[in-house]
């Protein structure tokens, strides 16, 4: 049995609400559960050093922990004076993904920053900045289609993003912070509307895993995904 | 006429949620209008390296914005690697203010962290700030006295704060951004439930002000802060 | 009676001496007693980057201490690898100070930075500071002026800073180390030559002080500076 | 075809160079063909602060590449201050991969560091790193067991890595940098003797992969990671 | 006599490897005995800003040493986050002695960087890095004259570096680690084909040398570097 | 002929200025004609990790300028947030020169700390630092040894240290800024009271010198540094 009571195969009650912060062109609050990520996309009308003058536009984002939004208090990296790896890695992978969907010559010399910062963590904090980092970008990019600042939709296709993972020998979906500290095998999983995969990421915690086990959590996640991304499409039709 | 509407000697709707978020021993979201800041208090059985072995407690504050809390987006300071001098300054100020109602030898070897991080920013961050980490500094002690942690009560005082200024050559109070920005002074004060003062900074922005203005500044702050506690008071007593 | 057998309302030996460094466009030991600063004014022909390309110039302060300007040796900012907050607050303070009294237009897109470096400590340091730092601005312009890099005097008023505060409960002028590590409340005035405030910072140490305290320290303070503006003048007319 | 005239599923030439240099327990050149990769071992007798008095050790890595590894010069890390997200993220993958055949109980309080440093790139640098730097703990420890450092074997497993992707629509094994840059999908493997995964990284550089995308290049992966362990074993048994 | 049983005058064996790596324009592994410094010449057409626009060249040196290069691991500088004094004043000497044989006119707007890694260490890392640096420089800039970016040969000497000192009360020629670590006096030579002196650094470690012990140690050097010259000579005519 | 009239062989005047600032307990004011450097020493009960419980002791040397001690403004290290090489460079020289005189035994565990800064700078800032260090650490010990800190006298030799350098073609004595910049080799030497060598650093600016070149530049530092021993001999007496 789970901690949480939840099927072995049961998203967290998801939740997605757009225009939670006024400056943003795109801001949404996403929740899994207890997990509460404030995605916030800014349109920019500049891009990095290494496209200047390509004609080519860049989706990039960065990712931050408020201090207590976890059990203990983590130390502000801000305070630190770095980033750390697995806050690095976070936001390298929202970028990566993200890029999966967008065609960055539509974009033009504009870059767009997805801000994720977790006001409230209880596991699968990049599992769900990405799935609500998703949200604020096509909100982003309305803005901008509205505004006239772009002429046509640079996003051509839609992803989402869940974990998976072993966890007491059983496949389970969507890791709540309990399982996932005491999970044998942990993996994330970032799909488009069509089943396509863009990024797979699993970690053997415990033994290697086999390849009948990974079949399984490949159909969780795939399932689970399809669900996210019926959420993201009510909350977009709103 | 304000931009807002306002009278000159109105408060913008005043708002702490308490249990905003449930990790922090005191959680707050602090609203002076559009204006909203989470104040979480962290309580740490350790102090600072200078006060170590000496019996007594600390109070500190943390001070940060999200990249998108202001109308353009402001670089992260964990990427910049360092904080700004104004972050600095604000985070230092709620520190001091807060130890002057806490009487520290009673916290014990006990540190607080209030941190106090602005999802939206409107104008008197800081102030609302101030106001807020009183709150979750309050939940926070209760915490500890319902735990066993601490004996007794370390808060000897009640405490908030507000901005006031001169704009268009009128004092106001509660300014938020677009009378901060064009302001002529900027004046933000923390007093106690007693009216004293317990920091009073003031900047000329355009001309050097006079002692007449002074003091009429001063009694609009006095008058709002009166108004604030009355806030605080009733947030905490639900 | 205070430490050093001063009346309430006197300041300790105040000394300029001008032309103290032979490369600065300004250059000034200031001494309050045995708080001693050393203020270089440099002009350059370039602006920061907001700036950039608006016609209009800047005023800017920086601050320093010689590890051995205190009691006990403080390690090195250039060795730690950042600015301190207190640091970061006294060069913000400093700066906004000076831009009250300078019309930044007809500074052109020139660069004024203004160097405070303390030689010896004794209580008093940022006040010093700015008192000199007017003074080096003020060589520094002359300088300027008769190289024809500038056509019109930019500095349109004068100003000066002391500090105040309340030592076992009496209101006090010009604080001194020993006084300063003791005072209940500590406030730094910064006044221009017609009693006009530019920037007020008061803190309460110990209680919060009243409205009668406030304006004591007030009525104490601008006495103090109508001194120091006195001071300023006789050495700039030598 | 490939642009090295390679099958899809061969491998470059894999080769181990024991005993690289002098100083290192283990001290392992590791070579994929142009690829070339030492990994120095380093045994210490103590452990990461969070660990401290539990008793257990601990298995970690650190990634660099010479400035000019690469075919256009590449800054130095330690020259910028910081070290790049993908520096951590491939240093992160490596200490996990090898903490997953580690018994860090049977370690005691002891800190194994695998420094893996790239002489020249050609692509696949971190599984090579991954595979030499096995050797070379190999090494290391055996050094810990002649010198009676350690009472008993704390390895129970062998790993290797490969890279897998998609290179003109064909799943190939083992990409070189020319490869690599034009690849559709890459994935990086690192997998145990008996065929059981330890970690999945795979991302979508262009279309998203399917299911049967995903299982050829799995298949690829544990074929090549079987001959890499051959070497392996020869090269520990030389 | 000497730890490794050489005479006082006596070099270990030295030996220049070059196009040791293949994608630097210049890459030459340089072996003093046990000490092996890799030194990659770089070639950038473009100069540091102070030089911009002047119609000259630069070239410069960066110096690292991989962690395990010496006995005991040493804490990497790209995780420390900055580089170290000794790291420091060891490239800047590269660098300086370099540009003393080279017409930085006749190099054109044109950067050479000098990379020198330690890959093992033992004594005599920065002679050493000199001497090599020296043969990665002439093969860079054959490379370049081959191809056309520059038009005549700007380097105009030949130079080649060593260390001498007093080691137990005998002036002995390159030392090593063991030496080194005992000596009373160290001094770091470098001279060009004509016996000119380009760089002399000498340290007394124990007591202050004298003149007679100076005009020994010179002795000794200027005949050392006759014959590295002839090293050098011999491996750029193969 | 010398741009400031001097003879080869001569010094610029030369002062020490004891008790210049009143809290280190050695505080030296030294002048070679327009450079002025204020040496502070600073002794504490503590030691560097690498010494804890050996039961010696260490000096140790920071060295920086003020912003505007040179012609033109050099940006704050500790606004840059770290050492230049040059900076490191120097206060290694100046620690590891000093030390070369202090018995590190019957300091105890005892570190002296001599922080130089440059507050107006006309060339031999470096050796200026030195000479003036030396006093500042005699007064510091002295300090000691009064106060019982010290039971014994650690300082068991004298140094001083000077410039000397080849100005068109002629051996000069004490470069000042003018001629340090044209100047063809520049040497600094570090000599005790015996005329024994404690430092010497030679570099060749433009060609190479001859050992004659060598020899004269040794006597003219020679001479000088017995001047320089002679006036710190006098201003200890004083």
């Amino acid at each position: 049995m789970r901690p949480s009571g939840r099927q072995p195969d049961q998203l967290r009650p998801v939740r997605f609400t757009r225009h939670f912060t006024r400056h943003a062109e795109g801001s949404v609050l996403v929740e899994f559960g207890d997990t509460r990520v404030l995605c916030n996309a800014t349109v920019e009308s500049r891009v990095p050093p290494f496209l200047k003058g390509k004609g080519r536009g860049w989706v990039t984002a960065e990712y931050g922990m408020l201090p207590r939004a976890t059990h203990d208090r983590m130390a502000r990296e801000a305070a630190r004076g770095k980033l750390g790896g697995r806050t690095m890695e976070i936001q390298r992978l929202i970028g990566r993904a993200l890029r999966a969907v967008v065609d960055l010559e539509a974009l033009g010399e504009r870059q767009v920053i997805i801000d994720c910062d977790v006001l409230q963590a209880d596991g699968g904090t990049r599992t769900a900045a990405i799935s609500g980092a998703y949200v604020a970008l096509r909100d982003a990019v309305a803005h901008c289609l509205k505004t006239g600042v772009l002429k046509r939709n640079p996003v051509h296709g839609q992803l989402a993003a869940i974990s998976v993972g072993i966890y007491q020998g059983v496949p389970v979906l969507d890791l709540d912070y309990d399982e996932d500290s005491q999970a044998e095998t942990d993996m994330n999983l970032v799909m488009n509307e069509a089943g396509g995969v863009i990024e797979i990421q699993g970690t053997a915690e415990g033994h290697a895993f086999r390849r009948d086990e990974l079949d399984a959590m490949l159909e969780l996640g795939e399932q689970g995904i399809r669900e996210i991304i019926a959420w993201q499409q009510e909350a977009l039709a709103a």
